[in-house]
């Protein structure tokens, strides 16, 4: 592991490393902000499409709130990085800055893209070995890296204490980008493909301890029709899993949205971290 | 004046914009963010080199902080875009992103790089008529743009009510970056380049009415060389301007360290906005 940046900020640092991955095969970047004082409790950030290691660190203004609470957080890239697959780098929705936080089975794919191994076992014992020694993990994220949150918040539920989402995708196998992804990294089998999303995975009934809390803008580009929201909502009603959504007027997908409701999430996760 | 980005963020909106700019003769971008209540006054950010209009707006964290104020701010470029002049793309620290704020005496740019015109006049006025109805505008920037808000904080001290910088270039006929700027912008006239120089023009006898809020990161990799805040801090102490420098053991030069005392920044402004 080699840092690569370190920046003090409030009362800790806001640091960038790379490591090489056992399950991508290849170096991993990813940012940390590290309060000075002892680490009370960790996040787990997973971004969205397109993104990096540096857009929530950056652009998210959560460090203030980190700090306050003695907490730390890591976020980690969202797909392998320096491979040239098959159609790896085409479309900013598959491939490159879109691994959707799933074990990909397709040929090529299968050894590189395994973004849920990666983000449940590799970053998560990373951060606790040499960040977070409270031991004790959230999991939050937007967009795809809501999808991420909420569905391997479901399959691992004794890993994070408490699990929250930004605009997540809510109903991957029912909307354009989750079909394009999952048909790339897991093939044709559909029945495959609900065991990855987190309105089947309800369904099927998993759930979560703790209530799962979702902020969607009501501006969004991308609301409903690749989120889906009112699927995973509906879903949860009829389960036991509670959920919380507060559907912004005005709100759109953007970091602007995120910034605006980082402070709530923080606090959400921190009651569930230090109880 | 033409949109061409508007996000809800916090109880206000953070939005893009294009304008014809008479000083520069070129399109000009700018980010606003603009509280749904009242204004109650405004802040204008001038940002460093290689900076645009985006850096502050997104980086900073300043939103929340201005929403609960009800200040609304605006974000210029650093430079005219899309010419073409001698040497005006090959080097970060002249020419495109590196105005420097100052009305350049040189061929080719007198015609367009007329920053200090620019914000002191045409960006005020239009902030002023079209956000800021208030009419009591703060003025504040970081490194190139510190030296920018002291500088035209000392010559126009009646249009700016109050005036602070992060880490400021606050003696440029001193340092390389203001050298090499001053040479190019305004020749070889040394006595020229001593009007547009915070610690010359405070040595001079010019004065702002309000104290100074500077703040230094004691990490900072262009400190002392490039920002000689001690020869500034000399000056203001044997003149009548009141000066408070904060210096920052373990910050640096990046935006985390902005970001972490923007609101004291802020709430230093309002003070005087709304006395």
């Amino acid at each position: 592991m080699k840092q690569l940046k370190s920046h003090k900020s409030f009362n800790g640092k806001t640091e960038f490393y790379e490591h090489d991955s056992k399950q991508t095969g290849t170096p991993m970047k990813f940012s940390v902000y590290l309060p000075d004082t002892t680490v009370k409790g960790g996040l787990i950030w997973l971004s969205g499409l397109t993104c990096n290691e540096e857009n929530f660190i950056t652009k998210a203004g959560a460090q203030k709130y980190l700090s306050d609470r003695g907490l730390a957080i890591i976020c980690p890239d969202t797909s392998p990085r320096g491979l040239d697959l098959p159609q790896e780098h085409d479309d900013y929705d598959f491939g490159s800055g879109a691994g959707f936080y799933i074990d990909a089975q397709t040929e090529g794919y299968s050894k590189h893209y395994k973004m849920e191994s990666y983000i449940a076992d590799e970053i998560l014992n990373l951060f606790n070995n040499e960040f977070n020694k409270s031991g004790k993990t959230a999991l939050f994220g937007h967009s795809m890296g809501g999808h991420g949150a909420l569905t391997l918040g479901l399959k691992y539920p004794e890993r994070f204490t408490s699990v929250s989402a930004f605009s997540p995708i809510t109903n991957p196998v029912n909307c354009q980008w989750g079909q394009k992804a999952f048909a790339g990294y897991l093939g044709d089998d559909k029945d495959e493909w609900q065991k990855h999303d987190a309105t089947c995975l309800i369904e099927s009934g998993k759930s979560h301890p703790r209530p799962f809390l979702i902020e969607q803008g009501l501006d969004d580009n991308f609301y409903p029709d690749q989120l889906l929201t009112e699927n995973f909502e509906k879903a949860c009603g009829s389960s036991q899993q509670e959920v919380i959504i507060n559907k912004r007027p005005g709100f759109d997908h953007s970091y602007y949205f995120i910034s605006t409701f980082v402070e709530d999430h923080i606090r959400f996760h921190d009651e569930f971290l230090n109880s």
